[in-house]
């Protein structure tokens, strides 16, 4: 890695400008460290398995502006990266390659775009991907905060492969891999202004190893990574797409004590806050046993369990059957529940 | 087009985060207009070019900052498509799909996101390409100045098209499509500190029918689209690449006067102001009228002509002939020369 020397050590308006600085943060800061394989504007690639009959390409993109831009479990290069990894791997694409954009506010320090940066060539490197191409733009003080990154990924979904909440049927049991709301939890702690002191750390973590695992073991019907919204907003999208209802087993909630215990202070619902390395999928209710053991084969799907299922009853209508043996109704997140979390 | 009502007139954090408000501002505001095929976080696409033999995929993104983010000839979502679109069709590529993704400041009027929204539909169908994913970020007042966009575009380019700058040789003639400067020039007018009263218009405009033709009529050895750095970054870029020198010809460069006032006055060189809608390409000298003939046939290359040509000389060198037979060295920019002008 050439860790060349830039004269400043906060990045100033001409590091923006399209001339020399500009080029000199870019050299120094991003391609040295991904090493795309060319300079130019665009990336040229072909991958064989593009070229397989009934394959398609996956396409998506997603901002981050996650405040703190660094935080227990993370900081938003990884952020950036796991993100839209998993964008492409819940739709049941094979992620190949992405790009990454930063909107840089002036004054920023170099030292935390070299983390962040670093931060995201370690994530790609799990997830077998490569950033490839990328863009740089400077913003004056005030016009944005500290950095923001957008990235985009491409990917290949192999013929045959269908992920779609409209083929979740009657039955099909709803499996996470792992404890909710963690990344909420992290990030509210880490602001600082609710004085919480916790050990929680966010979940953030690629989940295509884990995919690919549960798409070779189990007809995965459907998938969501459970982000902005949490669980609840991703259980709602699916349940009104297929047209079914959807129950939900609070005693089957994987939860930390900690993570209850922040949400009774601040009167929050685990199922709303934002995940960063969890998802939600539905597979026929015999190969749940499968998917399950193909998942806990990989380090993100090591909590692995089952929440619910899919049943008859008012289409689109998510619920959650409580403790006491009642049940309540679990709507879309109505309003915000806390801005910047990713 | 669905103009759905919106409860507010102006974006709130809650349109970020996660639940009903940001599903409503999105299919209001945005999938109601881009209509991509389907709700999901990532686009399903095949086009049977991605599948011919030799055929490469090309990648791209750009984050877009502009301010004001409306200006005379243009506003943020016309640059937004028009500049990814624009590097993918330089580099030889037929653009197909671009995803938008918006960081969006509190406070924003819902009327001007639905004008830029609107803008970004024009530019596409012109382009023929589709907005097929994307994604919306809220942040708090003083976190972002109004919207920033970021997109990226993916493109096919065909089986045996290579534009690289090291394929310029010695005597190769270097063509732009038209007047330099004028997106730079509109953009310092439209800031209002210059106290500048002027009739420019930013030359915002997709390339990509003008590269297809130029492309189908001459070997285009390498192309660049001059944004920020100006005609004269995008020639030391090349310059060096290609290992060559390259004179251009004072005479010989299209300047509107308005722009030579404004540069005059300001003390500024159109050399260096940033275009959005004009490239520099070089073709073999046999071949230029040929290039030119058929740049004329497209509304982008109306003015398209020869303004120098690569020869021996000290590596990556750009010179000037000026007007009185002189000659002075056109260096990349140092420093910035104006922020925020894309």
């Amino acid at each position: 890695m050439n860790m060349m020397r830039l004269k400043q050590d906060t990045v100033t308006l001409a590091h923006g400008g399209g001339g020399k600085a500009m080029r000199d943060l870019i050299e120094s800061v991003f391609t040295s460290v991904f090493q795309p394989d060319g300079m130019e504007d665009q990336a040229r690639l072909m991958d064989t398995a593009l070229q397989e009959p009934g394959a398609r390409l996956a396409f998506t993109t997603d901002s981050f502006v996650v405040d703190p831009v660094e935080f227990p479990g993370g900081d938003i290069g990884k952020i950036a990266v796991c993100g839209t990894v998993n964008d492409l791997a819940v739709g049941g694409a094979n992620p190949l390659w992405l790009s990454a954009a930063f909107i840089i506010e002036e004054g920023t320090e170099i030292a935390l775009l070299r983390r962040i940066v670093e931060s995201m060539r370690i994530e790609a490197e799990k997830a077998g991907v490569r950033i490839v191409t990328g863009d740089t733009k400077v913003v004056g003080r005030g016009s944005a905060d500290k950095v923001f990154i957008t990235t985009s990924g491409v990917g290949v979904i192999p013929a045959g492969r269908t992920l779609s909440a409209d083929r979740i049927q009657e039955g099909d049991v709803a499996i996470v891999n792992g404890v909710l709301g963690d990344h909420g939890a992290a990030i509210l702690a880490a602001r600082g202004d609710m004085m919480l002191s916790t050990d929680i750390q966010s979940d953030c973590q690629g989940l295509d190893h884990l995919m690919q695992a549960v798409c070779a073991a189990a007809d995965v019907r459907a998938c969501r990574d459970a982000t902005r919204g949490g669980v609840a907003s991703a259980l709602n999208e699916m349940a009104e797409a297929c047209g079914l209802a959807i129950e939900i087993e609070e005693t089957a909630l994987p939860l930390r004590t900690e993570v209850k215990g922040v949400c009774e202070i601040l009167g929050l619902d685990p199922l709303y806050l934002a995940n960063e390395g969890t998802l939600v999928l539905f597979v026929p209710e015999d190969q749940a046993e499968a998917a399950l053991a193909a998942m806990k084969t990989t380090e993100a799907g090591q909590g692995a369990c089952i929440i619910g299922k899919a049943k008859k009853g008012p289409k689109g209508q998510v619920t959650m059957r409580t403790l006491f043996g009642g049940a309540r109704i679990v709507d879309m997140l109505v309003g915000e529940q806390l801005p910047r979390i990713c």
